[in-house]
C-alpha cells in the first residue's frame, strides 16, 4: 500500500503551526484505523506540493510522529505507518534520523521541550530542538564549552565555603547580594572603567534575571522596548512573558543604526533601549566607539534607559578592547546587566545588575519578589574563585582556546561553505554569524538537512523580533574542538549542495 | 541650649512616611547650621506631642539620624546634634541601641535595606530592620533555625555530584528542571496524595519563585488574586512588583471564610486564589478537610484556579497529617508551589510549582524568560539528598526539636506575657501568633521598646493586605533554643509593662 493519505483541510490562518495540524490529522487517521499499519506515506517532498505547504513542514511533521512511535522511517524505502506504537523505539539500526533520536528523546521529553518554545515564530524553535540528536554536531547552543568550567576549583570554592560559613551559607542571602561579592563585582567592573560603589550593584540568578529584573522594573505591559535586530532570543522570550512589546532598529557595521532609532524614539517614546555593543548576539558584531557615544548622547537627551548586556565583554581574544556604554555613562542612563555565565560557570546563575540610586530601589523589590534572593553558597563560591584570581587565569586560558577554534572555524568556512557565502570575522564571543548564498535553501530549508548530515546551528530568523535573517546562520564555534569543528562545517557544506540541488527544480515552498 | 528644633511642617497626605520627612526636616536644620552641634532635641514624647503626631514616628526619626550619624544619643541625658558627623560611629560605650547599632549596620546598608521594603506599609517594615541589631532575640525572620541544615550531608551530596556530572553539573540545567530530581519530587508528593507525573513539575528558585511564575502565567496588570487576611508577605511583595491587586478575605478557626470569598469571586471575579491552607503564614491557622473541599468545589464551579502554598506542610509535630488542597483536587483547578526551602535547606533555592499541562506551558515559558534555569548543581545536591532519604531524617529530627521549642515558646508566653495576652498553640510550622491585650500599646508601638529591650518580632499589621492585626505578633520560635526562647519573651514582657505605663497617661497617637 502506498500513498493512502486522504486529504487534510489545513488551516493556513490558524494559530497552530501547519506542521502541528499535518500531526494532528495524521494521527488521527492513524488511530481511527483508516492509515493501516503498514501503510506507506508520501515522500515528503510529494506530500507537500499535493498539499501546497512547505517540505519543512512534512519533515517536521514526520519528525514528531516517528518520535510518537505513529511512523517508522527505512532509509531508502520511505516512511511508513508503525505497527505498534512504541516498537519503533526499537529503531532499524537504520541511520535515519527518526529512529535515532528515539532512543534519546521521549515524547514527553519532546513535548515538554516544545512546550517551551518562547517566541512567535514557534515551529522553527521547536524544529531547533533535532539538535539533540546523538551524533550531530551541536553549533546551534548559547553555552560556553563544557571543557572551559574550572571543576575543580569550583569543588575546592565550595569546601572552603561551607568550612568557613558553615550553615550560614545555607541561610537565605540578601536580597541584594552577599556583600563580599558585591564589593568584588565593584572591583572587577572597575577593571572595565565602570566606576559605581557596591550599593550599585544587585547580584541575580544569571545575566537573563538581571535583564528581566530591568524590564520588569522600567515597563509596563503593552509598552515598548527598542532592541538591535536581529538581538539576543533571551530579551524576545522576556518579552513574550512580561507582554512588553519589542521593536528592532537594523545594524551596520558600527552597530544599531542612531539615525532610525532617534526618528523611533522622537515618534513613539519606547521606555527602553536594549543594546549588546560588545560580541553581540547572535551577529558578534562590536559597537564603534563614535557610535556607543552617539547612543550615549541620544538616550541622555531623551531621557531613555539603556540597558546594556555586558555578558560577552570580557571573551576578548584580538583587537582593542572597547569601554563598555556604563563606563562611558556620565548622565546616569546606563544599567549595566552582566554576570559570571559565558565567561566562568553558566549553572551556577551569578549575574548582576549595575544601575543609579533610582532605578535600584524598585530593581531590588522586584527582584525580592522574584525569589528572594540568589543562591548564599554559589554566590559564595564564585566570590571565592573571583578573589583568589581564577577568574582571570580562566579567561586568559579560555580567550586562547577561543582563538584557536575561531581559527578553524574561519578555515572550514573557507574550506566547506558553498561559494557566495559570507562569513563574520569575530575578535571575540562564541559565534560565527554566516550568510548563505541567495541562490540555494534559507537557513530554515537546509536545517533538517542538516540534521540528517549529522549538524546543527541557530537559524538565524529565530533572533530578528522585526523579520529577517532568511539565509543567516549562528554557529557557536566555541563549543567543539577544531577537528569537529571542521567536520561540522563539512557536513554544512554537504547539506547546502544537496537541498541545493533538490531544491534547484522546485518552486520555493509557499509557506514558510 | 535644649529645644532648638523649630517647627516643621509635616504632610500627612504625602506618600512620603511622616518619620522620614521628620528625617528630612531634621537634617536640613542640621546641614544648614540653624541646629548647631551639641543642641539638644526634644525627647520624643514632648515633640511627638507638640507635633501631633506618633511617638513611633520621633523615635523612628532619631534613629536613622543617630545611624546616619546626625545624632548621638547618650542613655538618660537625651539626644544631642553630634559634633561631627560619623564621629557617633566609635559609640559612647552606652547600651543605647542608636549608638550600638552604628557598629554594626553602615547607613548605606541600613539605606539599601530600607529601600528594598516592598509593601504599602513601608515605614512598619524599615522599622522592622532594627531586629538586626547584635544582642536582641530575633522572633522576626521567615526562615527555618541554621542548626537545622544538614551541613556536611551537603557537602558530601556536592562531592558525589561533581564526581559523577563533572562539568556537565555546571552547565544550562534544562528549562523544566533536573530530571531526576523531577522524578523525586512527583515520588515525594505522591507521599503527601498528590498525584502528578514528572511532566508537571517545573523546579523553581525556591518556593518564592513558584508563586512568583504562577501569578505572571495567570494575571495580567492590574488584576487581582484573592488570599486570606492576613497573608504571606511575599505574596504582598510579588503583589507590588508585578502591579496586581490583592484582596483579603478574613478567616475563622477552619480557614478562608467560604461565604465572604464566594460572594467576592461572584461580584469581581478575580484571577487567582491564594491560599496557605496548612500552618498559614503568619497565623499558623490549619484549614479543615471540609473547608479545604469547600474551597475546592467552589473554586470547580467558577473555575478559578487556586494556587496552594504548601511549604510548611511537612512541618508538623503533632496532630494528623490533612491532605493538601491538590490531593483533594479532582478537577485541575489547584497549582500546587512547595521546596525544599523550610525544610531542609533555604540557601539553596530549590523550589517547584505541580500544575496541569494547561498552565505547565506557560509556567515554562515564563521560567525561561525569568532566569533560564535553577542552578545544576543545587539541584544535583538536593536530588542526592533526597534519593538518599536524608531529607526524612532530617525531617523527622527537626520536627522533634520543633514540638521541643514550640512547648518552650508557649511556656514563655503563660509565664511573661501580660494577662490578656492570647496565643496560638500550632501543632507544626515555625510561628506564634499573639495578640497583645487592647487594653496597652499595639504591636507597632511595642516595637521600640522591645528593640532597646533586646527583643524583636514581626509586627502582625505588615501582613494585612486588606487592614488589620494592630495588636498581632508573629513569632518564630524555631530560630532558637528554649532558654533564649524564655529570655525574649521576658523582654517582651518588660517591654510592654514599660509602655504600658508609659502610654497609660498619653492619648493614643492620632497617626499610626
Amino acid at each position: 500500500m502506498t500513498n493512502v493519505l486522504v486529504p487534510v483541510g489545513l488551516d493556513r490562518n490558524s494559530e497552530e503551526p501547519i506542521y502541528r495540524q499535518l500531526i494532528r490529522h495524521v494521527r488521527a487517521q492513524i488511530e481511527s484505523g483508516s492509515l493501516p499499519s503498514g501503510s506507506r506515506l508520501p515522500a515528503s517532498r510529494d506530500l507537500a506540493q499535493q498539499l501546497n505547504i512547505s517540505r519543512i513542514s512534512v519533515v517536521n511533521a514526520y519528525a514528531e510522529l516517528r518520535a510518537e512511535g505513529y511512523l517508522s522511517a527505512h532509509a531508502g524505502r520511505g516512511t511508513f505507518v508503525a505497527g505498534e506504537r512504541a516498537a519503533s523505539a526499537n529503531g532499524t539500526g537504520s541511520p535515519d534520523f527518526g529512529g535515532v533520536m528515539l532512543a534519546e528523546a521521549s515524547p514527553s521529553a519532546l513535548k515538554s521541550q516544545a512546550d517551551a518554545a518562547p517566541i512567535g515564530d514557534r515551529s522553527l524553535r521547536e524544529l531547533m530542538r533535532l539538535a539533540r540528536k546523538p551524533g550531530v554536531i551541536n553549533f546551534s547552543q548559547g553555552s560556553p564549552p563544557l571543557d572551559f568550567f574550572p571543576v575543580n576549583a569550583l569543588r575546592h570554592a565550595i569546601e572552603v565555603t561551607l568550612d568557613r560559613d558553615g550553615a550560614r551559607a545555607l541561610g537565605y542571602e540578601q536580597t541584594e547580594g552577599y556583600g563580599p561579592l558585591r564589593s568584588a563585582v565593584r572591583d572587577y567592573v572597575s577593571a572595565l572603567g565602570i566606576r559605581c560603589t557596591s550599593n550599585q550593584v544587585l547580584i541575580t540568578g544569571g545575566t537573563q534575571q538581571a535583564l528581566d529584573l530591568v524590564v520588569q522594573s522600567i515597563l509596563s505591559e503593552g509598552e515598548t522596548i527598542v532592541t538591535e535586530n536581529p538581538t539576543y532570543l533571551g530579551m524576545i522570550d522576556i518579552a513574550r512573558a512580561r507582554r512588553v512589546n519589542l521593536h528592532g532598529i537594523p545594524i551596520d557595521e558600527d552597530g544599531i543604526r542612531i539615525d532610525m532609532l532617534e526618528n523611533y524614539v522622537l515618534e513613539r517614546q519606547p521606555r527602553l533601549i536594549f543594546v549588546m555593543p560588545t560580541f553581540q548576539n547572535p551577529t558578534g558584531r562590536v559597537m564603534s566607539l563614535h557610535r556607543r557615544r552617539q547612543l550615549l548622547n541620544m538616550a541622555g537627551e531623551f531621557n531613555i534607559p539603556v540597558l546594556e548586556d555586558g555578558v560577552y565583554h570580557e571573551l576578548r581574544f584580538d583587537g582593542e578592547p572597547l569601554p563598555p556604554l556604563k563606563a562611558l555613562d556620565d548622565q546616569g542612563v546606563v544599567i549595566h546587566a552582566s554576570g559570571f555565565t559565558k565567561n566562568l560557570l553558566p549553572g551556577m546563575r551569578i549575574g548582576y545588575v549595575i544601575s543609579d540610586h533610582y532605578h535600584y530601589e524598585r530593581l531590588v523589590r522586584v527582584k525580592q519578589a522574584a525569589d528572594i534572593s540568589t543562591p548564599g553558597l554559589n554566590q559564595r563560591a564564585v566570590h571565592f574563585l573571583i578573589e583568589r584570581g581564577l577568574l582571570s587565569q580562566q579567561l586568559e586560558r579560555n580567550n586562547r582556546e577561543l582563538r584557536r577554534r575561531r581559527d578553524a572555524a574561519m578555515e572550514a568556512c573557507e574550506r566547506h561553505l558553498p561559494p557566495g557565502t559570507r562569513w563574520s570575522s569575530p575578535d571575540g564571543g562564541l559565534y560565527l554569524w554566516i550568510e548563505l548564498p541567495r541562490s540555494g535553501p534559507t537557513a530554515a530549508e537546509l536545517y533538517i538537512s542538516a540534521i540528517q548530515h549529522g549538524v546543527a546551528y541557530a537559524i538565524g530568523s529565530i533572533f530578528y523580533p522585526a523579520g529577517g535573517g532568511t539565509y543567516r546562520l549562528r554557529l557557536n564555534y566555541a563549543v567543539h574542538r577544531p577537528a569537529e569543528i571542521d567536520e561540522g562545517m563539512r557536513r554544512i557544506g554537504r547539506a547546502w549542495h544537496e537541498v541545493s540541488s533538490d531544491y534547484a527544480d522546485m518552486e520555493k515552498p509557499p509557506l514558510l
